[in-house]
């Protein structure tokens, strides 16, 4: 009786780490949220259970309740339960709640990680989020808090001379942009990336002052990943270091 | 003609990525620092050419010009560089440089991301970096910067409620509970994990008004990731989601 939590790294499926691939390979059931590509469930068994409780595929998705139960109700039944998220599972997913609910529950709990698309998504468009020079530390806030407001460290993060990495905040671009304005950031450079590492993605790069208008007018929208600070800029200066490559 | 350049992960090897698997096994040439585990070496053809170029095994490590220049010499001479790095190559590697020296010298360059510390072993020891209602942002620094000093953005990261992640900083230990201690915040959780995910790893948990006498008590020293903020007290609150699991 045990539930592994792995996260599926940001849409390739050759970024699963190997780790997540073995477990993957004995899981008795599997529970999987909306997945970039359906390709990792072909490593599960002929017998396994295959359940989507995703938003993008479902007809209805479900919610974090439905979720912790199910993960009890499947390890009890049939032993060993993989809970596959995109991404690392313990950054901004709901993870940690679920292996908690678990564990309340005595069933043994794991965890793999996986690539967070925070730093992987801007790394594959040109961008390293630290680099000697331009910038010593990164931040990662989520534009989408449990209140629905803008995360107030965003304030104190503008001031700072970190790289600051905004996941699903395309809806509260023009309050970021603005809170960087208010600073006299309208130099800093900013990019964006839609559908990062996919083959419809999108980047646009610019500064505080301008991308507003460059995000209307190459229509980028969610979901997106914003980068503020001096290293945005290297995705212009850099070719880009497709990940799309087969050995 | 190529570089790729591999993030190899935390230590555990089977926390790298299939796609650098794949990478590994089509190398011509390895170019790789201190690595937690040597097996990864395993996955190279026989005829691969293998160079420690980092300080842990090496008798004299490579400093980065030379490393610069081996990658290009090598590519140039024999096609296909791997440059492994532990953890993910774009945060506070040098990998980025490697790649631009080699973009200069008209070498196709590829990035492959890594697992990357800075999450993968709090995870590991129980502590997500987010999770509702404790954190909503995470703040990642080193502290070993270019010039010796702790990033002045510390100061603004201890007024946040981000999680703050401190990597390469037990050196500045002292700095850093001071710089909470000032904003009144000695009740504020904090946990050291040295050695993570290794099998040697020590955790220790406390608060900014007793952890430097509990890092004394306990002999914790380099190399260590500090966690400071809310969730850090969550490594006591739930049994260890240990990696050492073998499927």
């Amino acid at each position: 009786m045990k539930v592994t939590l792995i996260g599926a790294g940001p849409g390739d499926p050759d970024l699963i780490t190997l780790k997540g691939i073995k477990a993957l390979k004995s899981a008795d059931v599997v529970l999987h949220d909306a997945l970039a590509s359906t390709e990792l469930l072909e490593y599960c068994k002929p017998e396994c259970i295959i359940v989507n409780v995703g938003k993008r595929f479902a007809q209805h998705s479900c919610n974090q309740d439905v979720i912790n139960h199910l993960i009890v109700e499947y390890a009890q039944q049939y032993g060993h339960v993989v809970r596959l998220k995109g991404g690392d599972p313990f950054i901004f997913g709901r993870g940690y709640e679920e292996l908690e609910y678990a564990q309340r529950h005595g069933i043994e709990t794991q965890v793999v990680p996986g690539i967070s698309s925070s730093y992987a998504v801007p790394a594959l468009a040109g961008i390293p989020l630290t680099t000697r020079g331009l910038s010593e530390s990164f931040w990662v806030v989520t534009g989408t808090t449990k209140d629905h407001k803008l995360s107030n460290d965003l304030a104190l993060a503008a001031q700072s001379s970190a790289t600051v990495v905004v996941l699903m905040g395309m809806h509260k671009l023009t309050e970021i942009v603005e809170t960087y304005a208010q600073l006299g950031k309208l130099e800093l450079p900013v990019a964006i990336i839609q559908n990062g590492t996919r083959p419809d993605e999108k980047i646009v790069t610019g500064k505080v002052g301008n991308i507003l208008q460059l995000v209307q007018a190459e229509g980028i929208g969610s979901p997106a990943i914003i980068v503020l600070g001096a290293v945005a800029q290297l995705a212009d200066n850099v070719k880009k270091f497709t990940q799309l490559v087969n050995y």
